[in-house]
């Protein structure tokens, strides 16, 4: 552990609450002297005098004797804390000009602005967390759907966590025993049972496995599914895309893609997120700046997890949609057809969907018209399924969410078994396999016990990686910088 | 009193602190049962049986049992809370999405979304603050200078409202004693002492004339002085906003004008706002849509308290700036005349400022050149002061700023007397005080005890909309839909 370790005798301060104007906004202060600092310019009580987990109202004033607010100032004292230091919060009208004012003055009064994720670095350097627990907190404050929201509570909570550092202390133990054979290499002693070693080397691979294994559904809890749209002009992409987002319309949120041309819009379905992408068509350029809209609705379906291609059941022809559907087709996106506008068809009803064996619907639509059952409404174009539905009606609409939903959660959902949702957990994980291989090919072949111990401590530096017990100051700069200021 | 008594007995919920991601979000509860809510969903001790102004770790569990949040509860027991009544905040993760959950949770345990400024008029309606400290709250979070706080802070606290409540008191006292005569009408006895009630009478109007006369500057402190950059094509109006603001570059926040061809910039000077309004240029209009264009610009210039008029000192006319000049003067705008680009002059050094007197200025900028004394840089165009300066080099403008300053600060600013920064106030300061002279007309005149009573109670009752005493429930409405929500 090396991370700016002198750092730590500072007393921090940072805003704590969103910017902007609100009822209440926070400054939070933390350090051995950060309720000493408060007293400064606390008109009120004598602060350093009362009990940890209290509140106090008085007024906090200014350089010039001037009242700068109305407070309530909350003590926590170490090392019943957040960051396990002495912590005062002080709570001030929502006033940007205000807590500018209030913040400037506990930094003349001596506490350091707070760098990015520096109270929860403190709460992990303090013991108060591991690494991953610290890392969840910043997954749980960004996470926007139930599921992300679940996994990343379960892993700040402790998560997989206790299961590695007990395995983890199984492999230390053999280690241990491994390396102290070392010491007797002339008497050819074994202390660590081989055959024991090997069963707990494929327990923790079998668990570490389960996790690498979680990590692809962990990511699309974590960060949405990317979904594009696509089809040709007036195929009713925009219809479909409102179409799916209407009964969601009310927690909706919109993002500014990365392009002036693309806009993402956030379905949940269950609980997952599919950020939905819009795009401007696939057409025929007409020109050259149109060229550039097409190359970028083409980046991002090779992007897309997921491709939503629509066609027009009367304006489209099946030659087009089969060209379309091979020219679309790749390797790591799943593709979903679907017939638009069958409210279009002459002899459309309102329960016609319910009846897709109808004569009226276009022969090419079926491999095999006869196998088709009355509530199927599945067609197929040359080997692709097909959805038929009318976006302008909502018709058939449910089905395609949960069509989207089976795609993207191909296993079944368990929130409740250990899910990696993190990057750095997953490579972590996947050189620990890789390590714990290498022991028990090592084990079989027999090597001797040097590589053997060399093999155990990297995994054992591995799974320590992921909780922080051997971190370096790179690796936690990374980390924490990724937080906001002030957590 | 009027205002929806029949609410104040909900349990209110809102969120307080500013929207957005951020390491807290706090949601705060007001009412009798807002301890018990929380304690339904509160997984930790029990929160009913703890001390006010106590700090309570613990998780919020949602209805599925599943954990939402770990948390901290602040508990202030009526009548020691901002509102006088039972009140909760929740210290959630500033996770829009977890307190979202949470929020909603607390709803559907029985709270109700609190209205805009609800909490507050709840402090009002259990006598924690008059009408007018409350409607500072909502100025005090607004406040974006120095002095707009310093006004809203000493109305917060009690500002004028201290010495009109003694003033009304001697005031009622009168009117008691008159309206005692009245029973006594067959008697024609004196209970209230005539010279007397003509001292007090002079007193108050003493004290509400000096309010009001606060008022003009009281406006400006609080909304700022909106100041409107004019001038032709090239006159260099953008250089000049920029060499304005350019020391103020860090603080100054960006508005969007409420047309896309206006914005708007705050430029703080001694702690007053100047609310620069850069313009399209009052140019020829070229066609239909530029004519627009200037229109809106001469809309601005017309609601400008100041305007600032800048021309090119080598490329205008003599004849253009007087018509300009003229063509702009307006009965409620201060005008300030610049030249710009002094620079350009053909003997233009860096020094040359300081030599107004030199013969390269052309004779017309003098009113009178042989008066002219070396450091002083104040030229004269018919009437009009001008400022010389140049925009490219910052020459002057640390003048120009004191002349910004000084024409809308026309007074000598002492922030330690009261000042009134309320339309509403100085609306009802203005009757109390046309009210009062009917008074001193009627003692004058000696005219009949029920008239100079009828007339004390209504200089009463304006007053006492100042302070809320009598208020309809209109009036609240109106003040209190002004908060944000959770305040």
């Amino acid at each position: 552990m090396t991370y700016s370790r002198h750092n730590l005798a500072d007393t921090i301060v940072a805003l704590a609450t969103p910017p902007g104007v609100g009822a209440i906004g926070i400054i939070r202060l933390s350090g051995s002297e950060a309720i000493g600092i408060v007293q400064k310019v606390f008109g009120g009580k004598d602060l350093t005098q009362q009990d940890s987990h209290t509140l106090h109202f008085g007024t906090i004033i200014g350089e010039d004797g001037k009242i700068l607010d109305e407070v309530l100032v909350s003590l926590f004292k170490a090392p019943h804390s957040y960051t396990g230091e002495n912590v005062a919060e002080v709570s001030c009208h929502g006033s940007p000009f205000i807590l500018r004012q209030v913040l400037e003055l506990f930094i003349e009064k001596g506490a350091r602005l707070a760098q990015p994720g520096e109270f929860t670095l403190r709460a992990f350097l303090n013991g108060k967390m591991d690494l991953s627990q610290a890392e969840a907190v910043a997954d749980l404050i960004t996470s926007t759907s139930e599921s992300a929201h679940s996994v990343a509570m379960r892993q700040m909570r402790g998560g997989f966590s206790h299961e590695i550092k007990k395995l983890r202390e199984d492999l230390i133990n053999f280690a241990s025993l491994i390396e102290l054979e070392l010491d007797f290499a002339e008497e050819d002693v074994e202390f660590a049972n081989r055959e024991q070693l090997k069963l707990t080397v494929a327990k923790i691979q079998s668990f570490i496995h389960s996790l690498i294994r979680s990590f692809r559904l962990g990511n699309v809890l974590k960060t949405g599914v990317p979904t594009v749209i696509a089809g040709r002009p007036n195929a009713g992409k925009s219809t479909l895309l409102n179409a799916l987002l209407n009964e969601e319309r009310a927690i909706v949120s919109h993002i500014a893609g990365t392009t002036r041309d693309t806009i993402e819009e956030i379905l949940n379905i269950n609980g997952v997120e599919f950020r939905l992408i819009d795009t401007a068509g696939i057409r025929e350029a007409q020109d050259q700046i149109e060229a550039i809209g097409v190359e970028k609705t083409m980046e991002k379906v090779r992007q897309a997890t997921l491709l939503v291609y629509v066609f027009d059941v009367v304006e489209t022809k099946i030659d087009e949609v089969l060209a379309d559907v091979k020219n679309l087709q790749s390797e790591n996106t799943q593709l979903l057809v679907v017939c638009n506008k069958m409210d279009n068809l002459p002899s459309y009803k309102p329960e016609w969907l319910l009846h897709p064996a109808d004569p009226a619907i276009p022969d090419f639509f079926f491999a095999n018209r006869s196998q088709l059952a009355v509530g199927s409404w599945q067609l197929a174009v040359g080997q692709q399924q097909v959805i038929t539905l009318s976006a302008k009606n909502g018709m058939n609409i449910p089905f395609l969410k949960e069509k989207l939903y089976d795609l993207a959660i191909s296993e079944k959902v368990n929130l409740e078994s250990p899910i990696v949702t993190n990057a750095r957990h997953y490579e972590a994980l996947q050189k620990a396999s890789e390590s714990l291989d290498d022991v028990q090919r090592g084990l079989d072949d027999g090597v001797t016990s040097d590589f053997v111990a060399m093999d155990i401590r990297r995994a054992l530096a591995y799974l320590g990686e992921i909780l922080g017990e051997m971190s370096t100051e790179d690796l936690l700069s990374n980390i924490f910088s990724r937080f906001c200021i002030g957590k």
